[in-house]
């Protein structure tokens, strides 16, 4: 059962709410033997971490990661690994109108209607701040996988996207934006702080790639490596929509302009194109693992807007608490994370099955 | 685990290849008590069917469907449901280049890296006839909710886009296509008849909408519906994309273009958008879930493509057999299939965790 | 979920009724390249099959078993292999009586308790026919991993066992009760037929050994090997005990007298004892893998017991059909599978997560 | 997956080793709206707390759980429920000379085999410590199901069982062995401290009743409740041997000395006996659903036995460190714990199948 865990062999299983005295993860099936401690998790939730910039949550969390089972020594033991992260600047009172109203987009009413009751402070489970967990353990599977580089970038925001031509991988940690195009990043500024001050918020584009991931790694049919890749980000708050390779341009072309060919290579086949974005049946090619995903703007917002209290009577709500004008930014670190935790589960599923 | 299984609750299993004997799918989980037969499955299979026109592959098969356990006196028992199809049209000697050399775009060159073998006749277990078990298992879904009506159609062939303003559900069962605009239909005629003849193939968008799905279906955080339908629709041969409700368009907006305001209505929220198509937070909003699926052209395509064979030296294919010109067109009942699946899944999920 | 399947990497789910059309069970995960045929399945589901002396039911089927995917020109691909048994004899009248009382012991009242309906011809799902599927998937488990040897024997009938001094391996399979001691296997003749002629029936303990499993294979903790075993035998049609190694003779134990000292082998360490049945910590020794399981007598018997109709009312019921006088002896080989079955689920489970 | 989780609907996942800075659980799965805080769950770890009385480790743990998330305001939110045990009495010098060579019976040289290196202090992971998490989550299960009585006792130390004849409820809190038998606890009390002065050790079995199951929970055929609870029970610490209802007695008996005849009763059948423990088929009949738990004596004694260490040399180990005499003892509130994990969780699946 995955309500709140994810994977099949390398597995995690998450929980906490934005202003409960802490948030984690719990990480099952890591291989035993690995070199890893809080040095090696820290600076992927440092990435991630809100406050670092004013395009971002003023909320200020050190998300200092505590290792409490699972590591001995310095190296993995093949038990699970917990991860603990306290949160030390809530401000729930923020969220008094939240309790009362429901902000539209946001999933205050899905979750009443659910479950009938609902943590409002900070949006608790549904919080983005559940996402610092998943960098804690994406941060151990990109030490299961070594060989592969998972990078990612935001593409565009509200719509202005980056030029190709201009993209610079060492521009993307340089800016507050993880934008690979300056120009694109110094517009963003601009367009950014616009909408943090008039009280709205933008989506993003945030595209990742994964180098050295060898052909073989998925398992059709109904793990398929992009099914898993989709399901993955697709569980990301804020996003709704995901493509592997060319996604849907692909569905506007022919045969023949989608056909990565093939010639001979030193070491297996090198591919003359990457449309398919490295998976071909559910499985890796070799190539480059390409995808993007869509975040929709954040639904807390100051500008008001229309909804119901909980009685079902109209009202008008504008969220105070702290927010990202942007959340897909921060998004980059925990849709690298994710692509981690897909390609180390599937890593050791291939290796299980077939012993490679 | 799940290499050939899908879903929690009600989950089903599917087995079989394209030239084998048969191709089938064990659904377990089934609630009791539920009215089935063959005849309630076989028109959702004579949808998907091949050969019924000349815009889908020339195969002949009749795709009946037999039922071999779990229904007693017409009623489901709770136990194991059995479905089997015989393959009966398979002419594997069509196939005698594709044992030696990879389609590019097709799963081939993969199936050799991760298993060192594969069952090539008519692309053994990644050919796109193992969608008829899902379709058929997604008929048995449909009948665990029947509040629930799940309707799909094609929206693009090859770049060419239907009119929304011309949507005319009664159309969509009146042509070849599931086309919902007669023009665009009348159109695509053409497209898909030029595609053929040239051996090519063209690219698709299906979409498609569940209405009837009460507020609070979905299992945040892992298991969230938005999820698990990205994860049933990417793991449909040849897709490539997903979006939920507005998808990669609500990146563009700000937070209040995208929000869907709520008024009172009689019944719960009445919202006066779907930007989310009807999911927030994982969860359903009792709006219609709408959804928009990329399927890539066809890779199988008669011009000569350059790529490799078994050996690694350099060869060029043109792949005989007999495909679909557009294999998004008979995408769009097993979109809705795995929709239903999804769907029944999730309805049982909430009832477990909320007896409701 | 697995309510109808069995397994983490190497995994199977059964299908089938007493008296419907067919059986079967799909096995997913299984590794590619293995040479498997029907040949390999067939002697297994031979040495269960019933109506090979009259000490088993005397329903006559052939059990044929059919490979319906997931192997191609002899070797196994990685898919899912369905294999399936028809029915050939079933005698459905035999069974109105059961339709209408419910026989003590048995599960048919607790199934109409659960699913409100049953079918109750031969005991619909619950019969121990179900364990041909078994029997099938764990002539696949035992290709996966050849180089373990598992051998089960009755140990005991209506409560007379054999004596271990005269155990001969050779035996085993020359009398129809498996019974590794000659003297003994003579005693039971006399036995089970003394219970068919008076309409009752016997229990039975069967133990089962696996020889040749590396240490290392198991999954601590909620994997544990023991925990594995016990609930795969445990799940076994009339199965009410399991015991690992000396089981509840260790519970009279001092921990000196309990424990399996060790001295310096040719490989690895020399064990004096194996009262822990080679799994310490849920995790093999090396040392051979040793149960016990027992079988409760058959619920069906012509004695009549007092009983309530489907309407609460007071019966008496006498059950007709055709039924083993005593089910334990046709578990051995049901037992065996299942060991197989778990051994080579954790043998894939080991090498995903470790590499070995 | 289930390598650290349990459970299908209701499913718990446990880290922590015996001398990490803390263990715990987190629960998912939970249903919303149940009034749960730490007093709820505290009495029960106090039940299994280690230093409580001479006859257990002398190991001074408060065992103060803490819950981390999914709680609200004082109820269940539906959300995952992390519950955290601080270890503050570790003494992990005791332990160098486990490091070096393997206790005999013990999980150290399996964990070795396995994994190529292990935490050796206090046992790591494979310490019964682990079984405080069991007990917290178990805690969470007994208010989901709230209508069952789970109590368990210890039948027998070191071969010497209680007379049932004796029984007496009031007693089994009433002397520090959870023995019903007042004169059979009077014995003990010489007989353990016999083992322990001796720096031996007593294997135990133990009972456990529950009464308020519903007839129809349970899931068949590979999630029978007679399956799980073999599974949960043989998955803890020391424990070699389940059985349900009559077990191995059963084993001996005719068919209708075995079988559970039924009249007419007030609600559902009235039963004139229990041979079947509660289950028959997998699901419950509405009986009380028994069990028998063998644990084997703590394998960390005093006494010298012969071993190896890591090198493969021949060695002799004396185990310092605190152990309980008897851990069957303390196996009373772990059996009852699992028991309710199981129960909760067949209600859930119960519930999602059926909507009853």
């Amino acid at each position: 059962m995955s309500i709140n865990s994810f994977g099949h062999l390398f597995r995690f299983t998450t929980w906490g709410e934005s202003h409960g005295p802490a948030i984690g993860a719990v990480v099952d099936g890591c291989p035993p033997g690995i070199a890893l401690g809080e040095a090696d998790i820290q600076p992927w939730l440092d990435k991630r971490r809100p406050g670092t910039s004013r395009f971002t949550t003023q909320r200020r969390e050190p998300d200092q990661v505590r290792i409490l089972s699972g590591v001995f020594e310095g190296r993995t033991t093949g038990t699970p690994i917990s991860l603990m992260i306290e949160n030390v600047d809530q401000r729930s009172k923020d969220y008094s109108e939240v309790a009362k109203a429901y902000r539209p987009g946001h999933a205050d009413y899905a979750y009443d209607a659910k479950y009938g009751l609902r943590d409002h402070r900070g949006g608790g489970r549904s919080s983005a701040r559940e996402t610092a967990s998943r960098v804690a353990a994406g941060a151990v599977a990109r030490a299961v996988i070594p060989q592969v580089r998972i990078r990612g970038w935001v593409e565009a925001i509200g719509g202005d996207a980056i030029d190709y031509a201009a993209f610079d991988d060492a521009a993307i940690d340089a800016n507050p934006f993880f934008c690979p195009d300056a120009a694109a990043a110094a517009r963003w500024e601009a367009l950014v702080d616009g909408a943090r001050k008039a009280g709205s918020s933008l989506g993003a584009v945030v595209a990742c790639e994964a180098t050295g991931v060898p052909a073989g790694w998925g398992a059709p049919l109904y793990a398929k490596l992009d099914a898993e890749l989709a399901h993955a980000c697709m569980g990301i708050n804020a996003v709704k929509g995901v493509e592997i390779g060319d996604g849907f341009a692909a569905a506007a072309l022919t045969g023949e302009a989608n056909a990565d060919a093939m010639r001979p290579g030193a070491d297996g086949p090198d591919f003359l194109a990457n449309h398919a974005g490295g998976i071909t049946g559910g499985i890796a090619t070799g190539q480059p693992i390409r995808l993007r995903v869509a975040f929709k703007p954040t639904s807390s917002i100051l500008i008001p807007v229309p909804t119901i209290d909980r009685s079902g009577a109209a009202a008008e709500i504008a969220t105070k608490g702290r927010h990202d004008p942007c959340v897909g930014i921060r998004g980059v670190p925990v849709v690298e994370a994710m692509m981690a935790l897909v390609l180390a589960d599937q890593a050791l599923l291939h290796r299980g099955q077939t012993g490679r």
